[in-house]
């Protein structure tokens, strides 16, 4: 074990976040994230879970690839093509890791693994052992640790590291630690596994009791040095540690809690607004550290108890995460270059040319039909110009007849395969209508609309609306975003956006999910 | 203090989280929530800060008056205007408390306040003395109390209860504290203030760094038996403590937290969704307990998890939470008695005659337009029918022309005051054209459109839309909502239905905002 302060910062927002319903993203979405989180001072980026499927092996591949600074790790269970899948493809990164997992609880070995203790000793030493053939930074985690016999909690965490495991990840897989409780597992196993001094502690907190920071930062106090974590929070059920919420409680309590991240705050919002616009998961008003109200003050007093003196209410500023106001930044003067200027100021500075030019001509669009541009309303416009990549079918024309005395139709105009292809609809509503259209041009039966969402991007009646459509089809989904000051245009954008990803979605099975 | 093992629930969302941004409730609002908190087994409901306006004054004096089981409590700050104000509102509660508060932390007393301690302890005395006079049931809350110098909060603490409180009160204000420190302090209480048997404590943490659920936790370890807290955790900037978190996690993990309350779990998931319902604050879907994502299992291997044997990943169960799966429930061949009936097991059998004719009537007209409705489809309908009280404009008709060909445009008809009036307008998009219309018809040049939204009320591509519009005008804000097969033509009933509000909108001042 380490004997320092630094914690180290194990993001797993493209796994156990990626994996919680709804939150799947295309390579493209992840090469995204793991830029984001490569940028912010993420120790570690658990990239995937290579074996799951084609695509989660590319994915982690990717992302090992172009990460330049954070370790990536690969997940796999104590199976062999699991672990050879994830050495392969960490494979390119400059600091790669194995992140190998097995339940050691009793009801898990029991009734998931239908394995012996003895049995999951063997896989331990097996397991990693071979991990320990593909990179010497391998992890192991005991699933379900939380609710594991101590003693043989310590058999295991020995038998992991006497075969070379360099971190030791204690699980709380249901959620169901609570801080004294969880912290004293961790000292427990500092005083009892006579080679701990030979890993880190690692901690993975499930929120199902609003528990997973608490938790995570009693197991630092204890001795972890690392903590898993995703952005917002997200992950199977209630979600993971929220990394934001972690790195901010050890920054903003140095004082009762001496320990360092490599994390750089101010890159948290746009973390997090990423994340939110990508997976269409929103962070609701009052979620700790990157709620739209986080930062608000609402009754009189308390204004100007922050005018008095800031530290009145306020414990930590609103810059140290990155927010800054939502400005008046452009308008239908500028030209490209101021353009291309804020892009680059907002972090989009690698868009491809003719991304660049499509989102110019969109912008200058927008800018003809609405006073105020917002640094809000470049990203809705730049993020659906990045993700409108291969389209099969492209979205044309859009006309629409609504209201209380119907029917209400839409005439669409689609470009298929570059063949223009219209349908006039009667519908439900002018949504129902478009929709249907879409599936009179482009059927698809077996795909179903899971989510379909409206976001106001900025405020104002001329806001531009953001829409998020999600479709599922035979346990796949995808989610499709489109942005337009229309709604229902926007509305068709984004339904056509998710089916031209739906057309091209690879097979992905899900053979397990780690901890 | 008490020394049995009951926890008081002391629930302050029509308080703190009332007056969080966009919070804000009428009259109506707050009944409906007093209503179900009531019912949910909440021992004392803060019911708001009567001297902050007649408004306030009037919600708390009608919740004191329909209230039968909870105790009824009213913020005072520690001046005589306030503790009259609040004495007077509670006065028809079967059960009434006092709370009032006064800050006792170095940074509050000089910069918030401009008074020494001495001064402040006096102030305790006479607050706290001349509360007594109007209820036996006093609370004191030493405001920033996480930030007060031990032994002049120890100082302040013996004062108040030698005064007469019952209940002393120690807000983590600005959500600083973490689980250790705020159990430390608890118990140097209960250790060190001679007369601490007399009273309860009681804990308000703020989840400014995530931390509120795990401090209140703590808290009730250290030996506090009152905990404040909001339904789904709303509040002063990232809100207060999640009142379903903690009641879940003191019933999930009873072995290792053997506390109880009083608090009717199954009520919880009605509780949250009736919130989010009237003030438009979302939950996101990894939020603990009542996120839609907290009892899904996303992965193959989970769900055979869970299959298998339940507790391999369930701690608690989704019917705990009163979570059951939205049912196909009515259709177009229902009749009033069915309709009758299903409102009544859906805790809606008080609905005025009217209301539930209007009711009925939109239901048969749904279910024309909808193959199916389900539970939430009629909480929807309902809740439109309930807030549509005392309306002096009304939504009459509606003829949209929108898609990319432009001009979008809008034909409204409204019956403003009795009279029919028509507005054609064109707009920015169909959702601007129809609030032009409407702003055409009745002009309110002051008000902005604060927050626009539209959620789809059920999956399906005929799902009911349930559209939400907040106006702000001169600092007051009011919320609209409107619910339609037709996107648009909900938009135009929750912008007119917010109007509705605007214009009987009461003045409402905000003295002081409490801990």
């Amino acid at each position: 074990m380490s004997d320092n302060n630094r914690v180290i910062i194990f993001d797993t927002t493209l796994r156990d976040g990626e994996q919680s319903p709804g939150c799947s993203m295309n390579l493209e979405e992840k090469l995204r994230i793991a830029h984001i989180l490569d940028e912010m001072g993420v120790d570690v980026i658990e990239a995937g879970f290579p074996v799951a499927s084609p695509g989660d092996f590319e994915s982690v591949n990717e992302i090992a690839k172009t990460v330049k600074n954070a370790t990536v790790a690969g997940l796999c269970r104590a199976v062999k093509a699991d672990i050879e899948a994830a050495g392969e493809a960490i494979k390119p990164a400059v600091r790669r890791r194995i992140h190998t997992f097995i339940s050691t609880s009793p009801l898990h070995m029991k009734y998931k693994l239908q394995m012996d203790p003895e049995t999951v000793v063997e896989k331990i030493t097996e397991s990693v052992t071979l991990a320990r053939q593909f990179t010497d930074d391998v992890e192991w985690s005991a699933e379900d640790g939380s609710r594991t016999e101590d003693d043989f909690l310590c058999r295991c965490v020995e038998t992991a590291i006497k075969a070379g495991a360099t971190t030791i990840n204690i699980p709380d897989t249901v959620g169901y630690a609570i801080p004294a409780d969880f912290a004293a597992r961790i000292r427990m196993l500092i005083e009892r596994v006579p080679n701990i001094d030979k890993a880190i502690i690692s901690t993975h907190c499930h929120n199902d009791l609003g528990l997973a920071v608490a938790n995570s930062l009693a197991g630092i106090q204890a001795g972890a040095r690392q903590v898993e974590c995703t952005i917002n929070g997200i992950g199977e059920r209630a979600g993971n540690a929220a990394l934001e919420e972690i790195v901010m409680a050890l920054r903003t309590r140095y004082d009762a809690m001496p320990f360092t991240t490599g994390i750089d705050t101010t890159k948290i919002m746009k973390a997090s607004r990423t994340l939110s616009a990508i997976t269409g998961f929103t962070v609701q008003p009052n979620k700790a550290i990157v709620g739209a109200n986080a930062f608000a003050h609402e009754s009189g007093i308390h204004q100007d108890g922050v005018l008095k003196h800031a530290e009145t209410y306020e414990i930590m500023t609103p810059e140290s995460v990155g927010l800054t106001k939502s400005e008046l930044v452009l308008g239908k003067h500028s030209g490209r270059h101021a353009f291309k200027d804020k892009l680059r100021e907002m972090g989009y500075g690698d868009l491809p040319e003719n991304a660049f030019q499509d989102a110019f001509r969109r912008f200058k669009k927008l800018a003809d039909r609405k006073k105020e541009i917002f640094d809000d309303d470049i990203v809705a416009l730049v993020d659906d110009e990045v993700v409108r990549t291969q389209e099969r079918i492209r979205f044309e024309g859009l006309q629409v007849q609504a209201g209380t005395s119907g029917p209400q139709t839409a005439a669409l105009t689609l470009i298929v395969d570059g063949a223009r292809r219209q349908a006039w609809v009667e519908g439900n509503g002018p949504v129902d209508a478009i929709f249907k259209a879409i599936r009179e041009i482009v059927p698809h039966p077996d795909a179903k609309l899971a989510v379909y969402q409206v976001h106001a991007v900025t405020g104002g009646t001329d806001a531009q609306a953001e829409v998020t459509v999600k479709l599922a089809e035979n346990g796949k989904t995808v989610l499709g975003q489109g942005a337009d000051p229309d709604t229902l245009v926007a509305s068709c954008r984004a339904y056509v956006h998710a089916l031209n990803k739906l057309l091209v979605k690879r097979e992905k099975a899900a053979p397990d999910e780690g901890p």
